[in-house]
């Protein structure tokens, strides 16, 4: 069984867990996480006679789902057992036609260029504005979205990350406000935010800032199982058709289990979230307080509200740049000090905290990051020059999907067409989306881009020098 | 916490479960389960360090799936978080472009349909066979299948539902060689039928009968968890744009849990399947014999091969006609005997057993259904006149799902374009499909299905007196 094998055996090192989901193994021991887990077979059931039915809720599903709509300030909410990505594909979709056009964040994450495929539509883009320290996409100029909404005014929705994997936040109201303005909708990925409904210290809801719809992920920073997420909408939203695309991206054999899960993670959020986030936020304000000192470490926090239109900051999202690189540090952090963190790049490590941490994980991260700091030598270079390319829409996503493909080198492709995404990362926004064409200025920054050795998100030949092309 | 409490009130009902999961609260205690269950938050995790990644896989989940290829005898297998659901939209929409046609069968599973919404496809149809005693949609017809291949030599795809809800079979090798010969693709709807690769005293794996690809549960009746299942495809499938269709529909943070559950559900079903079945087998075959003995039921047994098209049986599935109803009798067994069915129609009761059940559970259901038949009086009318009417599709189904709507009474929608699916259940054959013209015969046939008390599934009103048209 390689997969139950290597699950325990990577359970069995015993990391402390600063990655995702965010029961964090349950360390907290939770009452009712534990109830799931000593009745697991017992109540992984169908829909018989008085369990309700997802897809057509009368019953407990329903009761439930009330409960949630409660507590994210929503006026409905539906559980979702295929993760986020499918809150985010009935949300976009349920509210387009194929051919729309939609805005979206140029940097946003896979499942709304998703999305795009699967609804067919023409979406134009909100570029990222850039924290160049840490090289990461960190918000967005509400004047810049003014700008692309008055040029696109016949755009049904505007969808926006909230906050950002790094826990970085634009200025939500005020882009909704002007948007709404223009009678255009506004969607929310809001995966990263779940936990913002329990503690006021946290950046304001999306549905709190009157979001038309957001898609918040329960098992990221809250105690749920793995895939599972809420769709929450607003007052002014048609949910018919939200509810079709829900039937149509979600199984017909929805697990009872994560039902569960997202039912008990709510409960513990509204019962408990309040006064564990309050410790979390104490424990990781102290913790970034030391490494502040540590001149290895640069580090997030509250100071950098105001930087690159950083309207607002998450104080559960830990984001370390290294002098000795992401990847790097991840290793040691892991094979030396048995700490695992989410995510690492070539600048920077990100950690994902939520109510399932301990003080004691905070501590003994800061002493391996200090011990690092004594034992390794800095040696990174992690300047990147970050460009936004014009880009020139040929076809949309789904267009360029069902053409026919060819593979040319990268060098010979002026002109074509891209059926590839070329997404470098750091900082995860794409230079080409499927249905674009490939210009001299892009041919040259993919050159660049190799040349630092950074990674090349989305193309097939991930040295970059083959790319898939629309036959000419 | 409306879900928990609603599961674990079910649970304490203690009722014997004739219904899917498969692994039925886990009542043999598989040792592989129990694992899973003990380490249900240290194995949740998400794609760390050598935890490989379900979207590209090339660790573990790729050992893990060449271990299933190997047990389903498929060139390459994928495993699915979003169940059964997700590999049929895969493997139709990785074989077809917008505007292709296929070749259904006009009561397959909603997944198909909806695949063909998102895919944007023309389906065009095969009338199953019907057995007349149960009201149930049975098989098809091989030389129907053939004449409808000729008729539509450009279609890319066939897809068949192989067993049926009610264990039957068609014909499978006979249909594949001849749509072979047409170069036509096989796809297979098998949710009903992972058993079948574990044990030769069953029909053929749809495989093992040289399917092109075929979507197994693995929840319905092997040991694992609910949402689960595998989708494998044969030598003569391009598999590229599969893959990309099953990124597309299965979220980017698949669960670890039921990874694992596949992953031991496979290892179980090598490793003890071939001998739990053959019990299997030995308690149902006893437990159909003596109901043979009770007049108020009738019951498909192997005796019923050849009628009505039906080429081969499973021997786990068990379908009971009762004379006091389908309904009644599973009102009776949950409150008066404990035992809980899958499904009750009208007439019939399904019950979907598996290796996790125990010869206990036949005899108690045995038990129940003598007291039955001496306690109650048979009063059923269970006869329904089950017509094939005519269709003529002016859109496809996604073609009228975005036009927009008109709900007109049934009596006055004659001539105009349905947008809403009427699927009288039983036998769950869909009289109207969206973008199909309403008839003089189909509006008669609605009265008639209303008169009989029988569910119009798939109609908003679920009275049927009004119908959701394409605007005039």
């Amino acid at each position: 069984m390689p997969i139950l094998d290597g699950l325990l055996k990577y359970a069995d090192e015993n990391n402390i867990p600063f990655h995702i989901p965010g029961h964090k193994n349950n360390k907290r021991a939770f009452k009712e996480l534990e109830i799931i887990k000593q009745n697991l077979y017992r109540i992984d059931s169908t829909e018989v006679l008085g369990l309700d039915n997802l897809h057509i809720p009368e019953g407990m599903i329903l009761k439930a789902q009330e409960e949630a709509a409660r507590a994210f300030k929503a006026k409905e909410s539906f559980f979702l057992v295929n993760g986020s990505t499918c809150g985010i594909y009935s949300m976009i979709m349920g509210v387009t036609k194929p051919k729309d056009k939609i805005i979206i964040q140029r940097n946003c994450h896979r499942s709304v260029y998703m999305a795009c495929f699967l609804g067919d539509l023409n979406p134009v883009y909100i570029n990222p504005t850039i924290l160049n320290e840490f090289n990461i996409a960190a918000s967005i100029d509400e004047e810049e979205v003014v700008k692309v909404m008055d040029k696109n005014a016949d755009a049904k929705a505007i969808v926006l990350t909230y906050p950002t994997y790094y826990g970085t936040c634009c200025n939500l109201e005020k882009i909704i406000s002007e948007a709404h303005k223009r009678n255009i909708l506004v969607l929310v990925d809001e995966a990263h935010g779940a936990h913002f409904y329990f503690n006021d210290k946290f950046p304001k809801g999306a549905m709190v800032s009157g979001a038309d719809a957001c898609t918040v992920s329960m098992h990221k920073t809250t105690p749920s199982l793995t895939q599972t997420a809420i769709l929450n909408i607003g007052e002014n939203i048609d949910s018919e058709g939200i509810r079709f695309m829900l039937r149509a991206h979600q199984t017909t054999s929805p697990s009872y289990i994560f039902m569960a899960s997202i039912d008990s993670a709510r409960y513990i959020m509204e019962k408990r979230g309040e006064k564990l986030l309050d410790k979390l936020i104490d424990y990781i304000a102290d913790f970034k307080n030391k490494v502040k000192d540590i001149d290895m470490f640069k580090i997030i926090d509250i100071s950098y509200k105001g930087r690159a239109k950083i309207y607002d900051i998450d104080p559960a999202r830990i984001v370390i740049s290294s002098q000795i690189g992401g990847k790097r540090l991840e290793h040691i952090l892991r094979y030396k000090y048995h700490i695992q963190v989410e995510m690492s790049d070539i600048n920077n490590v990100v950690l994902v905290c939520s109510v399932g941490d301990t003080k004691e994980s905070f501590e003994k991260l800061y002493d391996a990051l200090k011990d690092i700091s004594i034992n390794e030598n800095p040696k990174m270079d992690c300047s990147i020059d970050i460009k936004f390319l014009e880009y020139k829409t040929a076809l949309n996503i789904k267009e360029a999907y069902y053409k026919k493909g060819r593979k040319v080198k990268l060098k010979e492709s002026l002109g074509l067409i891209s059926r590839e995404m070329v997404a470098p990362y750091p900082p995860g926004i794409p230079i080409l989306i499927p249905g674009e064409v490939i210009t001299y200025d892009i041919i040259e920054y993919i050159e660049y881009i190799k040349s630092k050795g950074i990674a090349l998100n989305g193309m097939s030949d991930y040295k970059g020098e083959y790319i898939d092309t629309v036959e000419f």
